[in-house]
């Protein structure tokens, strides 16, 4: 199970480190800009949580697999951009379950930290949507997850049944699979019938 | 007495938190982006202060009061927008008096933390304003304190005065005290004659 | 020879802190946002460097020196604008030699954390390159670092040839030399020649 779960987490980890590559080819930056965006959008969530409970040194720096995985990324994306941007289904399938997988994985670390379930639910979303952010920071346009689109609010929304689950004594194993469908489900539902957050007034 | 500066804390993440939604509603955010822009902007500065001298993991992690206040905040604030507009006088000094006493409760947990004075003075000022600095970045405008107000200046004074206070063997809670007043003060009185920095040429 | 490297570091660090003033002065910020962005440019690097390998609290905050230097650049430098933009050269001479240094003492401060190599290249130029990052998203434009300059690559370049040396037992010393000498050189060079990195397409 849990090589499984590694196994998406690289998945993930690629597919996120792709999407921060083509964001800075569309800002024209430079392949080290590139290598920048991509660190950030595929590690910068995790690292913020990591940070924030206090675990240092951050996860990745201890398993150089990562940033294997990202530099593989950097260098083949735009090799392969006509390829990648035609599987665009596949990229937001992955994408889907790497924010349900990061959710949960982010969560399961908070608590496992000993804090409260209420902040693991938002350190765990933080893991999942926060390199997304910074990225969209970093190339100067305004957050989209800010504007509408079901993306943070589906892992929140995973995470609170995650920590109910538990609470009804639900075997982990069970309650990871079911949280990480749900918020990948929920996800990919909102976007095919264009779920929208309606906006502050 | 500690029971006063824990309520005045509470009170001024409150209007911290609504003085974000409010800008978040002004960039048309969706009720996720409220949200985090609420925390940011009530917890950010408090937020980087312990990152930064290293007490993990942060402060409000250990205590769900705050996220309670800030969801509260979240949820009431724009059915009752049309009355906080009307209570601006009102916002405007809570949040005089929390940024007087955030910057003392801020440098005092430095000061408990070992490091220098100088230090305190300036993780007490940060604590105080960069909720506000990371909201307006947030929001895509050029950070309002850069531009002349006399706000982060008054911490950095008020925190000063503290320093010496403590100094002169004036005792802690009178020290505490004067302080706080005084950058409360400090700032009405720059916002009502228009005090203003010069900008760097 | 340690005495050496913390003259250089002192030197870098004001020159890092004069480009941060000049900057906000270009944006009309007040003496306050002058300060923030000075500090920001001249220690946020290393700050973050010590943040992600848990380094904590960060080591400018014991050590005072680096925060009166930075004080005496946001003073003197409005008064002695006029040479400072007359000594160019000689500015951009220890921006090239600040930057070499800054990547190598972070990649060492890395690897005595216990932490991989190629880990330690990176968190070295973060070191070196951050602090202006953050200078010019606060300043609202986008890094330029991003647009094809060689600046991090030089300190990346410079930076494996470091772990390279000390790979084939070159004496610590020597590696520390030739690494700043090699990317203060590349970084002269790549801005006399105009050499670029190409922009993703």
């Amino acid at each position: 199970m849990s090589e499984i779960l590694y196994a998406m987490d690289i998945l993930g980890t690629l597919v996120f480190a792709i999407s921060g590559i083509i964001a800075a080819g569309e800002q024209k930056m430079d392949p080290f800009g590139g290598a920048v965006i991509a660190f950030v959008t595929a590690l910068g969530g995790g690292t913020i949580r990591d940070v924030l409970i206090g675990s240092l040194p951050v996860g990745w720096m201890l398993n150089t697999q990562y940033i294997y995985v990202i530099l593989t990324a950097v260098f083949l994306t735009p090799l392969l951009k006509k390829y990648i941007l035609r599987l665009s289904r596949t990229m937001f399938l992955f994408d889907s379950l790497g924010i349900g997988l990061f959710t949960i994985l982010g969560l399961q670390k908070t608590i496992d930290a000993g804090l409260p379930p209420l902040v693991a639910v938002m350190m765990g979303t933080v893991s999942a949507v926060f390199g997304g952010v910074i990225r969209d920071i970093f190339s100067n346009r305004i957050p989209l997850i800010f504007r509408g689109e079901i993306y943070a609010t589906a892992c929140i929304t995973g995470g609170l049944l995650f920590v109910l689950l538990l609470n009804l004594n639900v075997p982990v194993l069970f309650a990871t699979l079911a949280a990480i469908v749900f918020i990948t489900l929920l996800r990919i539902l909102a976007v095919k019938f264009h779920w929208q957050l309606p906006t502050l007034s």
